[in-house]
């Protein structure tokens, strides 16, 4: 049976989440399908903020650090984080970049395994992934091999050798998620520890970290937990690595007692340790209000959407715009996707500026993907309607091909 | 002559800095010496990052990396900020924590001088810059010796193993200034790079980097430029050096083309591969209120105010409070003082909890330091009459030995 927006509209009518898209701040005429790269504005950040500015810092001053408990919020909010990703209380703190949090960690993993020279990762990880290990290696003096395979190599290369497997849970192009509690046991099977970056994952499918007896993990705070751009990002550390590890960067906030001013770093007990200089208080209020509305959210509603609204945009697309030189680059099923859909067309870049001229906001990834996250808190089946009708108008009528779309750069 | 508080209301009356004092957010019957530990809020915050919030990122979305310019906003306040310290457009980057720039600075500064093992630093420096010294030395290998000496034996100590002199400019518990130019200049001729915190410099002392050959520096963006609790750090590093860096984070955001999403890392040219994760842009924006404030106050005024300012209260208090256990714990010329004034007494901790009780709000330094902040943007002089005559009257009523200053714990 076809999609018709009138079968879409129903479904928004008996979808239990529909609710959510009110408390965040949403243009008029924009269908916005980009909340994987940055989330839209939660209704109560405003507010949230205009208090810490006003009343916390502007009256409270350097009070707040106690009054209003600024500095026990990396570890507050960390807390309400390890509820969104199958994390005990007291294994997840913000703090710094998820680019920052890579290179403690990895390093950190790397220390527990000397005698391992190979960091193990995916072909068409993040680069971010790929430049932080790339980095730490030559800081360490070229001695760990960096190992690039395709998805379905990686268990078969996991060697003595392999001091972390270091993977993204769901690709940031394609889509694809990889089988977490699998891909941790072969490695642990290995003697090899797993540094999972969870950048399209917390928030937007289940994660049980500590159901896969996961060792470390990072995370973002600007996609799917709607903190705001460039918000901190979170990172993981199983409590029973937390005593023996080695981070490479000590910074004060850190250390066991930070306001005793001594010479000497020992570190806090926990995941304390990994905290480092002077967090911001306004970046961490604001993710603080995007992870409440995560976690009033029940996940398996929330995931139950993603794949419903992933399966429609699949099957509405072929159902509107056959023979448009899109192919799915996205997993068909949707146990083995994230909560995006990705489709590769020859000229994606001048595409997708069409669209979003057009008021229909995804992502363009090098080189010929077009992106669209699925964040089931604001998206309406019904949007999917409007984002394919002007997908398929877009790609009928040529107009992507006009210089004004082919020239303007966008940067995401 | 004795200090009166006639006398000094008058010097308030010629003040050609007090206009500046209406820009920021003061609580009533508050004498605000602490602004070198969190400065104030400036009244232009809130409406920035509200418009930040609402229409940057609640109706730009995604878009404003581009419309608004984020992706550009590290390097403008970095070029904002870099007129405060006497450096060039183009060596200065906002980024990260001052900590975190700290490693990325002092790695790269021993990878310029790998025959070379010694970080040369001073006793006392604040702890996170020993820290940082501490993990990055042991994550090296323990090839590395950290050796803290008092500040008058660093330039004897400039032998031909040292790679990095890690000094910060201004002492955090004493106010000692370093003469930067005469140290970076020694330094230089054993061969050794100069990394200087300004931490309790930019905005609040004449800060030449350029003048001075310095090699790199980093500084804290929630003191003297008043952007807020945790502001974003920035990191300097000279022209001639930015070509042959190898930093030891290497992130998307460093790269020559971060959204080309290239498997391997090269950096951006200049300045711009210091850059590792996405920023705060709430964070940057807040700090650049503070900044383009500390622009238009000529820092030969911000300077002559501070010293007298700095000079008064030394007066004061010896005309007001003597025979009280207070000593000087700054120099006392001037010249070679930052912008802060700090005693020591025998139960500084509960005299200070005394005084902000009072609503004169210092700081506490372990073991026994009371320090005032002078932060002549915003300070009266007649403020230092209040904050000595509460002194002076915390001190003559003995009211600091109660149980209640002596157990309430003050994070700053």
């Amino acid at each position: 049976m076809a999609w018709t927006l009138a079968r879409l509209e129903a479904l928004d009518r008996e979808d239990g989440l529909s609710a959510f898209r009110d408390e965040f701040r949403l243009p008029e005429g924009v269908v916005y399908l980009d909340g994987n790269s940055l989330g839209p504005l939660p209704r109560g950040t405003p507010g949230r903020i205009a208090a810490v500015l006003e009343q916390e810092w502007g009256d409270g001053l350097i009070r707040s650090w106690n009054d209003a408990d600024w500095i026990g919020l990396p570890a507050r909010v960390g807390d309400q984080i390890a509820g969104l990703v199958g994390a005990p209380a007291g294994s997840v703190l913000v703090a710094d970049s998820t680019s920052v949090n890579l290179f403690k960690l990895l390093a950190a993993g790397l220390a527990l395994r000397p005698e391992r020279t190979v960091i193990l990762t995916e072909d068409g990880n993040f680069p971010t992934d790929l430049y932080v290990a790339q980095g730490l290696a030559r800081h360490l003096g070229d001695r760990h091999t960096i190992r690039n395979l395709p998805p379905e190599a990686l268990v078969s290369a996991l060697r003595p050798d392999v001091a972390v497997l270091l993977l993204t849970h769901v690709n940031y192009r394609t889509g694809a998620l990889h089988d977490m509690a699998a891909l941790t046991g072969a490695a642990h099977r290995n003697g090899t520890l797993v540094l999972w970056d969870l950048a399209h994952s917390a928030g937007a499918v289940p994660v049980d970290l500590a159901g896969c007896d996961a060792d470390f993990a990072v995370g973002c705070g600007y996609k799917f937990l709607n903190g705001g751009p460039g918000a901190p990002s979170f990172l993981y550390v199983a409590p029973r690595l937390q005593a023996g590890i080695r981070y490479p960067i000590t910074g004060w906030l850190g250390h066991a007692e930070p306001f005793g001013f001594h010479a000497d770093f020992w570190p806090a007990a926990g995941i304390g340790a990994a905290a480092i200089g002077t967090p911001s208080i306004l970046a961490l209020a604001a993710l603080q209000v995007g992870v409440e509305i995560a976690l009033r959210a029940p996940m398996r509603a929330v995931r139950e959407k993603s794949c419903r609204l992933g399966d429609i945009l699949i099957e509405l697309v072929a159902q509107e715009c056959p023979d448009r030189q899109l192919a799915l680059a996205t997993p068909r099923e949707a146990a083995h996707r994230g909560s995006q859909v990705s489709f590769r067309h020859p000229d994606a870049y001048p595409v997708m500026q069409a669209l979003i001229a057009h008021g229909v906001i995804g992502d363009f990834r090098t080189p010929d993907i077009l992106r669209f996250g699925l964040t089931p808190l604001t998206i309406r089946y019904a949007d999917l309607w409007r984002a394919v009708s002007v997908l398929r108008d877009v790609l009928e009528s040529g107009e992507w091909r006009r210089e004004v779309h082919r020239a303007r750069r966008l940067v995401t």
